[in-house]
């Protein structure tokens, strides 16, 4: 039993028989071969949480959560997710064998649902659930009383719904920190703020129980089109603000309201760190370099810490001796669309014999 | 760096500064928390090679064929794939700057070629390739001309082929004989047999090594339609059978010739282990549990090696306390088409308000 449990000492009790681990966790660190040089980067980073069981970190959070529901003995899970929570926690009750029940916003991409019915995941979206206000606030109303009803909770990945949940999350922090004893410099995407806020946590509490040396930098990267925190963050201030709607294409991280987002100011702050805003277009960017130049395959979300990085750098605002560490969250097989046009840039051919493969292939070679 | 090379000691020697990883291998090992026990079988483990960075254990190969290229200062990656190690090739060649170009069988599903592309991979159909033996043989010849001419060597993931790069694959098996010092039953999916050798020969090089006491049995198992090895494994007999036509659905495992199939059969004999035939059906069927028992989404062929347990059980050849370990390969979202049958079976509803998503969650809680 490895995963999340090789750092129990730091995670909310959990007995040992509940642990639950599909090998979630211990995610690589890569070296960049090729961005970080070309950027005059010698020590930057990638970490590759698109390698967990389900393609995102949020296998953690369903590690943790599923855990806990084993031991206090709850039967059924609700949860409200479009993606990368939603199939986490539909592999999770899978093996806890419990049921997993998610209510899904009207709209919300069949791929991703797709991957939580495969597991078993009952997929139950709503008429205006996520798009009209009172509408999403009548389905999450009921479905807190349901649970309540039914002796469970509804599974959010947040830390203002399910704070012992996210300290699953903390341990990307965890490994960070044993890998590097003299500190990094880490750049975290966000949408609502739970992953930065769980790395930011994380690292406090490490130094809270080692006392180590190294400092790590949190900073924040929010598609400009969803800057609930990025610009208060940099300008200064305390709060973060709601937009009336997310504009940003980069699925996962369309969160307008603010939910971890005052804590996230605070505790990147604490760390030093600051927030950096990204366009859309500079994420697929960053994305089809990563695929192309470092092998690494990611959805856009994972991609938005990179783009983060030309930014602070553009900015002034890194140390390039001290290592960079870009938080890789997502697979890119969560994203078939993107994928394809990724891959139309490269050559593709049908070919009728092996002369034209020949004069194809030295054509290619000889550009 | 880690990946592959934390077993440098027992692979071909690679100077450090040419030794790439993507953060393959060490792969989780998951304990089954129900299918096992509902066989009686109370140490049954799952080996996640579907967690490897391009979703299947061809990045053990790749990480190992291209480091020897960097060495040896070799430009351009020649290669024949319609699957899993096109898309691992493709990803290590984008890590080290090579051109990937991979000569690919006419009707090769597309899902698998884009993979290849988005890396930057060049994909290259040819009509008649691997459909009519002459077409085949006069690619093949081709190839290997220019990729002399082109001071490359063409990759193919079979040690008749390329003997030093298989030996990256041999790495599962160190990380299986540390895990398991009092020894195994390995459950291993062939096609050509390549990793069913490396598995072997990854043991009998460990224990050379290190002497340990465990005792490490390799079973091969084969979809029916595709039965090269393993009857005449099962059967007593040395050499392996060409067949006409692959006639399994199972992608990966179509391979009708005999390539590494002498080597494997001597090899799982030394070990104390046999084959087994699994109908297509069967696989299917261990695809689905996995998914929705274990929480664990594997292309079909990673599903494999657990019909062949069951087989194997059906058989009285297995030892329910020694631990059994089944490889699973390849991750699911390679076959898009698998997953979306897989996912028919759950509740997936449109609901008109939280009234009727209530009712109907209550249903099914109640179901």
């Amino acid at each position: 039993m490895k995963g999340i449990w090789t750092y129990h000492a730091l995670l909310p009790e959990v007995e040992n028989r509940a642990r639950m681990s599909l090998g979630e966790g211990h995610t690589p660190l890569v070296k960049s071969r090729f961005i970080g040089p070309s950027l005059g980067l010698n020590n930057l980073y990638f970490k590759l949480e698109n390698l967990n069981p389900t393609g995102s970190y949020k296998d953690r959070f369903a590690a943790m959560a599923l855990s806990r529901f084993v031991q206090q003995g709850i039967k059924v899970c609700l949860a409200t997710s479009s993606g990368n929570t939603g199939a986490a926690l539909a592999a999770y009750c899978a093996a806890a064998q419990l049921p997993c029940i998610m209510a899904v916003v009207d709209g919300a991409p069949e791929g991703k649902l797709q991957q939580m019915r495969l597991y078993g995941a009952a997929t139950l979206m709503v008429k205006d659930f996520g798009k009209r206000p009172e509408v999403t606030e009548q389905v999450m109303t009921m479905l807190g009383r349901l649970a309540e009803e039914q002796q469970t909770s509804v599974q959010i990945s947040a830390y203002c719904f399910c704070p012992e949940a996210m300290a699953g999350v903390q341990t990307i922090a965890y490994e960070i920190a044993a890998a590097f004893d003299g500190g990094t410099q880490v750049f975290v995407p966000a949408g609502g703020g739970g992953l930065t806020l769980a790395v930011a946590r994380g690292f406090e509490r490490w130094q809270r129980q080692y006392g180590s040396a190294g400092h790590h930098v949190v900073h924040c990267v929010q598609p400009m089109g969803n800057d609930t925190i990025v610009s208060a963050l940099a300008g200064g201030e305390m709060h973060p603000t709601a937009v009336p709607q997310s504009t940003t294409a980069i699925s996962g991280l369309q969160v307008p309201n603010v939910l971890d987002g005052f804590e996230v100011i605070a505790a990147c702050r604490r760390s030093g760190g600051t927030g950096f805003g990204v366009q859309d277009e500079q994420v697929w960017e960053c994305q089809d370099w990563l695929a192309k130049k470092e092998g690494i395959f990611c959805e856009p979300a994972g991609a938005v810490a990179l783009a983060g990085v030309r930014r602070a750098l553009a900015a002034g605002a890194l140390d390039p001796d001290r290592p960079i560490v870009c938080l890789i969250t997502g697979h890119g097989f969560k994203d078939v669309q993107r994928a394809s046009v990724m891959a139309s840039t490269s050559a593709n051919a049908y070919l009728a014999n092996e002369k034209e493969l020949k004069n194809y292939i030295i054509q290619l070679i000889n550009k």
